[in-house]
């Protein structure tokens, strides 16, 4: 048995959770803030057994993978004089910090 | 040293951390939701001595063991013409997925 | 790699997390309560390699030594008869509870 302690976006978390439990892996969200990733992101707490900890892994990559997404900058008109400011900028979204942990013993009561 | 990571029921959580204090084990409460159990889940830190690691766990199994509750469903009469509907109902409560972790260290401020 | 999880109180958690940043160790940070130490308190997660486990541990010390800090009693004079109560006290903050768990994998996506 393994731990799986994974930190990702907010915006991931749903999809990622959706996904691993189409998969039959459970996960239990904790609030958590900053550091690792920009603010706003959830901490996961997956246990899976050791026979299953790559294809959890797989979906966390998968679901949480780096990717850009358009942002136009809410500036309104008449304070941006420089039409370059209203264009749509790439920022950068997704992104997870993953740790496996061993487990000495689990059970469920 | 162990750290016990303990995801129980909400409604659980107070009394669990009283009968642990009882006996001397010091717990730390995080907000956690989804997954494992129903919604409203409680995950609790719990840091022992191995050699009072089975007391503790055996205070977890007796605090959330899985238990049935009745509950009359809110129903009111004049929208439930089957009076099945308004009988007390047997709901499942309590339950806990616990996972004992390795510690390499341990020490306080 | 290891995984330091540090329950710190409230008070001390930015000036450490702003500490381990000025040397490169990214914290998260999760909302905690009660136990280990008194109510306000954060759980922070810092993933370290192993050999600058001590830096690590060494700032968590410094940051949130115990202390004693003078406080004046709120109490209103009219209902203070005795003048010892409206001197002040010292309490004492800081303070922190740390595991080092070992880590079997660690990767970012
Ligand atoms: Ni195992
Ligand atoms: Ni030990
Ligand atoms: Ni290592």
């Amino acid at each position: 048995m393994k731990l799986i302690l994974a930190i990702v976006q907010d915006t991931d978390a749903p999809g990622l959770t959706k996904a691993l439990l189409e998969r039959g892996f459970q996960s239990t969200k904790l609030a958590s803030t900053g550091g690792f990733l920009r603010e706003g992101n959830t901490t996961l707490l997956i246990g899976v057994e050791d026979e299953r900890l790559e294809e959890a892994l797989e979906v966390i990559r998968e679901k949480c993978r780096t990717r850009t997404r358009l942002v136009t900058p809410g500036v309104p008109l008449a304070e941006a004089p420089d039409p370059f400011l209203a264009q749509p900028v790439e920022v950068q979204v997704g992104g997870a910090v993953v740790f496996v942990l061993p487990v000495e013993r689990f059970f469920k009561v």
